[in-house]
């Protein structure tokens, strides 16, 4: 069997080789033979190089709630912004510091040229902190000197050290916030890596770093240009020539674009840095930055404390997809509604068989399955360890194509169900049908899906215990909506008032009367079509009394319909339970 | 500044090292000095370990789509399907071989299990096919001999001798197509070295390797397990102990579960091995294969050839997406909207000046811009290598947060642009519009949204050169509509019929007789409300002349909003080329 590929006639004399460009050469590498014992220090920049690549960058309501996230995940250096180019960022970190937001040991970063009226502004955002960051740039790369700053390496050098100098006068302006500094040859990977040392060993001299004031060279793959092999040979190599290492940290920013960043901040972190700053789930500038969320939970899976909590990823993912609109793909690592989900039959025996072993061993233990080493084919970490339920681990596909689940229910019934509330209802098909073999028609796909998440139309009998016969929402434009509802409960009508934001989550309220505990985790609608007789179908993600689980409304009326979506799955929780009680009554 | 970073209260104790677990010592590896300097042998396996983690798996009209794109990419060694397991499979491959689609220099590939009924099913599945590769499995890892096969070793290695002689009987059943042969120790990452060599080279000896039929030894990372120097060390031991390594092609199949596959890959490429697999944009299970798009275009931005062609990514990320059903993501490596758009100010201002300065130096070689090296900050790449335009590429986002053009769209008049024509809208704004500093009202950007995309409603001038004046469509269930419109051309007025599959199609093969090449990228439709009065919105990105952009129809019918839209489009294609008519002319 020869190789038949054939060149594709792409215009390769464009491009040159980076090692043509850059010389890295390290053949003393010790790096590979490096093990990752403990977690980096953790730097967020969500607020910062995340949000300036977005479409819609952050309201200042969504800045704070990214903050907030940020916070109680437990990252404790949080790039805030870049007051000095923007208004918003700004009045950002003045909200954070005159709101008194900051947790004592939080420390908050922000970004400033070296150019003296942005690093004057610079110090005036922080003002009243007590503490912070300064992260002081200029960019240092062969083509950036060339083409945009049209000066030599000293013209460079002096940028940096006017600056540095300029944020040590500054300084003296806010007395009572101690400051550290930051400094970062932007573009350092299309930088000499002795022009990229000169430099940073020259402001590191202005910025006098001591044991208790170290400072932090970051070194940004501004541009991913090479293999992550090459910018962990680089990080060796910079950690050997730095000066005062000892009171340095070494820092890295990966950026995607050749979809290595997470192996580039590894391999770099096992060159012999010290800290790491990225985006959760990589957002950030074209390809992103490195993703946080990724590099913490790899960390996990190999027993290390990552020093971020990440007990309920979806939360987390529901979040960042508010603050960032834009949505987290399937398949992110270890965040993904898919990534738990095992399609094939021989996955999907061989975790059945790892669970039942797990078990087994556990109880030949005399201990609980949560004390022993979790041993699963095909899954690499419990999912419960990240929030996640086993409902979604083993999922079937085989209605292949045209006669999908998901493709039949769009097409034939306009439903357009949401990513995780196909994976769930594949689950409840393969539970009442023969998953090899015998093909499932749409109608039995349709009969089973109003069976299990819509009331019978054409039946007199009652679907589930709760029923809602009448609503009424009132809203006085305060924010506050009050929701009076007529509900029936098993045979019981009664009359009952809830408030929230909305009528959904009003009607959470007048629920949690009823001894639920619930939350919202996921709300999508939409039409079922165009005409006047338009029809909305509405679907609601809770998590009732620890389950999480997925209802579904249909009505004329787009805000009845997210009523009945809440209906039907809080009675989908109380059947669920009911079926377990009997089971286990048995 | 200290490290505040505290215990996370992760359940670490349950997770156990991957050094602990196998063991891959080669202190005196070599790849971290190798070079790429070509590309390997790729083999796609999209229509079997991509299909396989569908939630709607393919049609087989669209696994013939998803075959016939990489067949035209270039790919020669094509894994087509799983025959032995899926009914479907098994007629696809009966179709490839039957309708005479496969060319000859194009293999299929077709996986199956070691047992005697499937691979007698597989042989009858590629019987009449010039040649195809069987890809042999078995999965031998220290968990799954332990929990899934309760075997030892020997076991294991019968299972899969075993399989391979049955290979060569049945071989004998299909004389006239030439068999090659692949063997996977699945989940060889979870294996020990010392056993996984033992299994291949006992293997090998039963499919005797010679030059002229040389046997692939496939090497995956069925769960991805440790940082990616890992693999590159396994790969570079097995290399080293692996029998008739001559005749023997390593091929790797990393998957994504840590984030780090592409780097995997191109590490374990770097340490000896021949070939690769993987799926366009990293489908696959879980996490997904390593992505072919971005392991092809890295090797271009070094001046390799790929030796597959990817000069009309949009159009390969658009057939991938109606395949799988899934969609690639915003920032998906070289093939995401927004890969190549710089939001930050100063990273516009180097892009900008990086351009000109090419251009200066193409000048003053007297030669063309595309024939001198590529030389752009922050653009590591020239998109349109990948058929992408420059449009997209700057881009402000100076409207931030509730004031974001596409949240305004949104909330005051329930527009939800495509993410691709948020991007093109924002650059109209950005040139109507001071873009540092001053606010642009809601009112400002809708004004400038209609007179953009949409005819001025309450103005009696023409708006275009088009204007749909009737319509009406006639379909007679045969998959063809023909669509008859009354056009205004300029002042004329003309009656007109088209065909197509759908009304657009039939409306832009109307078009084309008024001399446009028009070819269509994307179409998304919504409904603007559920009342009554439902309004809909049509949007979609045409091809017109060479030039990509968008148009925009609202309208009370579905179909009539989608004609509008094609108008808005045109309209704008041959707007921009007068005003660039009128600039040249100055």
């Amino acid at each position: 069997m020869h190789k038949t590929q054939k060149p594709s006639g792409m215009p390769i004399h464009k491009y040159r080789p980076y090692q043509d460009q850059i010389q890295v050469d390290v053949p003393d590498r010790t790096w590979p033979d490096a093990r990752i014992t403990q977690a980096p220090r953790w730097c967020a920049v969500d607020l910062r190089d995340g949000n300036q690549a977005l479409i819609d960058p952050m309201s200042p309501e969504r800045k704070r709630v990214m903050f907030d996230l940020l916070v109680s995940m437990g990252y404790k250096e949080i790039e805030v912004g870049f007051p000095s180019a923007s208004q918003t960022d700004f009045d950002f970190v003045r909200h954070l510091i005159e709101d008194n937001v900051i947790p004592d040991d939080v420390t908050i970063q922000v970004l400033t040229q070296a150019r003296e009226h942005l690093i004057a502004r610079t110090y005036d955002s922080i003002a009243g902190a007590k503490q912070a960051i300064v992260h002081l740039y200029n960019s240092t790369s062969v083509l950036q000197r060339d083409v945009v700053f049209r000066t030599d390496k000293q013209g460079i050098i002096d940028i940096a050290l006017e600056g540095a100098r300029l944020c040590r006068e500054y300084e003296k302006t806010i007395p009572d916030t101690t400051v550290y500094y930051e400094y970062s040859p932007e573009s350092y990977t299309g930088t000499e890596l002795e022009f990229a040392v000169d430099v940073c060993n020259q402001v590191i001299e202005i910025f006098e770093p001591t044991p208790e004031r170290k400072v932090i060279i970051n070194l940004p793959a501004t541009v991913e240009m090479a293999t992550p092999n090459v910018y962990a040979d680089s990080i060796e190599w910079m950690n050997r020539h730095l000066a005062h290492r000892d009171n340095i940290i070494i820092s890295l920013h990966p950026h995607n674009d050749r979809g290595t960043a997470i192996a580039a901040a590894e391999l770099g972190y096992m060159a012999g840095a010290d800290r790491i700053e990225g985006c959760l789930f990589g957002n950030g500038e074209r390809t992103g930055n490195v993703d946080l969320v990724a590099l913490g939970i790899n960390l996990f899976t190999q027993g290390i404390d990552p020093e971020i909590n990440f007990n309920d990823i979806d939360q987390i993912k529901r979040t960042v997809e508010y603050c960032n609109q834009l949505p987290v793909h399937e398949r992110s690592p270890w965040a993904g509604d898919l990534v738990f989900t095992a399609f094939s039959g021989s996955h999907q025996d061989a975790i059945k068989k790892g669970l039942e072993a797990m078990e087994a061993r556990a109880a030949s233990e005399g201990v609980g399955v949560d004390d022993i080493e979790w041993t699963v084919p095909y899954l690499p970490i419990d999912p419960k360890d990240l929030g996640r339920s086993y409902e979604a681990v083993i999922r079937v596909n085989s209605q292949s194509g045209k006669g999908g689940v998901a493709y039949l229910l769009k097409t034939d019934h306009s439903l357009d169900l949401p990513r995780r509330l196909q994976i769930e209802f594949s689950g409840v098909v393969q539970a009442k049908t023969d998953s090899e073999g015998g093909e499932v028609t749409s109608d039995q796909i349709w009969s089973i899906f109003t069976d299990e998440y819509l009331p019978a139309v054409q039946s007199d009998s009652k679907w589930g215990r709760f029923e809602l016969l009448a609503t009424r929402s009132t809203s006085e434009m305060t924010g506050d909506v009050e929701l009076a509802v007529r509900l029936r409960d098993g045979e019981t009508v009664s009359d009952t008032t809830g408030h929230g934001n909305g009528p959904v989550a009003a009607f959470i309220d007048v629920l949690r009367g009823h001894g639920f505990d619930i939350s919202l985790y996921d709300y999508v609608e939409h039409t079922l079509s165009a005409g006047g007789d338009a029809q909305a179908a509405a679907y609601v993600e809770l998590q009732v009394d620890g389950e999480r689980l997925w209802g579904v409304g249909i009505d004329g009326d787009i805000s009845t319909a997210s009523l009945k979506a809440v209906v039907s799955c809080v009675n989908r929780a109380v059947r669920t339970r009911t079926v377990a009680g009997e089971l286990t009554a048995v």
